[in-house]
């Protein structure tokens, strides 16, 4: 789908990254997953204070899950609109995001929950084996791990990612202690287009090796 | 649709903001748009070094627009993924991005230009009037301001707020030339997340005047 020009414009944009980003701690699968971040965001603070956390099998797993036409799960809309469709399609993922579902905003209303709480507790059975992308709402990562801890999923992936002020960095470090694959970062930073453009990333590693 | 946790999540971030933010240049109707902006990305650099900058009839201009019910026209899905759904379902406005139109990849192939240029030549109509928002693009944004100058179309309001590294600080300069209300930024940062923002915010003040 990507035209000539596009990707000429691509190309040049990630030669401006390697020459600015000086040093970094990542290796040769990891580093274009975090330079794809800083593509998205133009925030070189992806590749130092607010830096990208790999659990050492997240990319493996990930990869392989991806090939084998695992679910995508996002928190948000956000993240579906940011990923680039051909790949889904290619090789058979299905994209699932309930945060808009009307019955949702009630059942979280009633739980006193929101309603990204409440859109992870419903996709349980999809999320098993699948890769969950969360970039906006913390509330929706501390469920998830919840989850996890209690035996009731087990994601091959958690892209955990969320942006913010409250919860957003603590919910990040509780998640390096989960028994899982992730990907994730240090403090406030993150966001929907920074989620996307990790499984954009990941695609791209996958069709490349 | 926000339940009551989501909505205190949402009041505690802002005092967070409000506390760490310090002195900045914005008036009562700017602020409330920046600081969602920062809301969205935790990046504070949007009252600073990429500071957010508003021609001086944007706001009325956009509030106006959206209240009579215009067409929201975004260069990417993410835009309007990021968008809360119940606004342009109460105002009656129409969500429009074409990028994924396999038709539209073809004729910007033919013509040597990126999909995301092509997309904004064929919704030339509806953005007469309408508010155009770009989050991803620069090539998008230097191509409405060949539209606007060659008086194809009149946006409402253009937010373009492209994030990149190859021509979006110099779109955004481009853009603050033109006689239209703009809203963007300083610098490479900006991003869909950081555009729907915006939308929301302008919204959240047409509710409230």
């Amino acid at each position: 789908m990507q035209t000539r020009k596009g990707q000429s414009i691509e190309d040049e944009s990630m030669e401006i990254i390697e020459r600015e980003v000086g040093s970094h701690p990542y290796n040769k699968m990891e580093w274009p997953i975090v330079r794809r971040i800083i593509h998205a965001t133009a925030d070189f603070d992806f590749a130092g204070e607010n830096k990208i956390v790999f659990h050492k099998d997240a990319i493996t797993s990930g990869i392989n899950a991806l090939k084998n036409g695992c679910s995508i799960i996002a928190d948000v809309n956000g993240v579906i609109g940011g990923l680039n469709k051909q790949n889904p399609k290619d090789f058979g993922n299905n994209l699932i995001c309930n945060i808009s579902d009307p019955d949702l905003a009630e059942r979280a209303k009633q739980e006193n929950k929101t309603r990204a709480q409440m859109s992870m507790r419903i996709a349980a059975s999809e999320m098993n084996g699948g890769i969950l992308v969360i970039g906006n709402a913390p509330t929706a990562l501390l469920e998830v791990i919840k989850m996890i801890r209690e035996g009731v999923t087990k994601p091959a992936l958690v892209i955990g990612i969320p942006v913010g002020f409250v919860s957003a960095a603590e919910s990040k470090e509780e998640l390096q202690t989960v028994d899982v694959p992730f990907i994730t970062n240090t403090g406030r930073k993150g966001g929907s287009s920074c989620a996307a453009s990790i499984v954009n990333a990941l695609f791209k590693l996958l069709r490349e090796n």
